[in-house]
């Protein structure tokens, strides 16, 4: 049951959009009762937030390749994918239009990303401890740096979200290619 | 007239949002007739693409600070400012709730950033040319591993758009601190 009622809030949010998400909407899609709903999720928000983090375990699962350039490539492509599902891409734009801070679904979607970039954080953590990265690296602006520009390509830029980009993405952030340091050093 | 009319304009997707921008609507706020705009602009996506372009030459320039990092932090500090403007904020999520890349300001929006994406890429320009950065790097992605995290936690995520996270940035995007090559060879 559950995985068919976080199927159907997703597509209820898809087609609906953030103002006509309701349990009710919710209920009637996946065919059952909305005692039920209320019942394990109380608010159309947790409802929201839990088929999110549901997908967001589904599709985009955080990679352990050995090297954190090949994790972010891999990283970014599954978002890439994921963001390629009218699903979510429609799930997306929701939250991005919706400007107060203290609504219910934007404090939905903070929770969401504050779990999400958490997780991901672990491909940075694996990095320090092969020694790819220094000790004192903070996770978060290397998982945002990855995820930013493939979320400003679809909401702002509308620039292609391909592989090359991807890699690209992946090259600079790894810093492997990008410091003229390294550069500078490895040529002497 | 101009300038008074790009600021209509602004304040126009502000309050109205997409769907309810029209040239009557800036022309009856910049108190001028709706002919002389459809002369000037031909079309409501001109007119907006027009005063978008004109705000990101007034509010952000792009810095000549003379080292990539502090360039960057400029221009980062720049946007977060801009992105504060009730009137920019919600101009910005109007435009990423666009669903359909073919709408006339979904291509009105990536001609804006195709134009800002390139002028900042300026930075980077200077930077190889100061040997800051190797010869072959792609400006636009440095730029937009700029942007992209901003955007991100001002329509994703919701984190905290402080200056503690913009130095953060450009620390990692210019590279120095983050490579372990670097680390690794300024040790030995």
């Amino acid at each position: 049951v559950r995985s068919s009622v976080l199927e159907a809030a997703l597509e209820e949010l898809a087609t609906g959009g953030v103002g006509a998400f309701s349990i009710e909407g919710v209920a009637k899609r996946a065919g059952v009762h909305k005692t039920t709903l209320y019942r394990r999720w109380g608010t159309r928000e947790n409802l929201l937030l839990d088929a999110l983090l549901e997908q967001g375990r589904e599709r985009v699962p955080i990679p352990d390749t050995g090297s954190l350039r090949d994790d972010l490539v891999a990283y970014g492509e599954a978002i890439v994918a994921s963001l390629g599902l009218p699903t979510t891409e429609a799930a997306v734009r929701a939250i991005a239009s919706i400007g107060d801070p203290d609504a219910p679904l934007a404090q939905a979607a903070r929770r969401f990303w504050s779990a999400r970039v958490e997780l991901a954080g672990a491909m940075v953590e694996r990095a320090i401890a092969r020694g790819e990265l220094p000790p004192e690296t903070d996770a978060p602006v290397v998982v945002e740096a990855l995820l930013g520009p493939i979320y400003f390509r679809l909401l702002m830029s509308r620039e292609a979200l391909d592989k090359r980009f991807v890699r690209d993405l992946a090259d600079l952030i790894s810093g492997a290619a990008a410091s003229p340091r390294a550069r500078r050093r490895a040529a002497s």
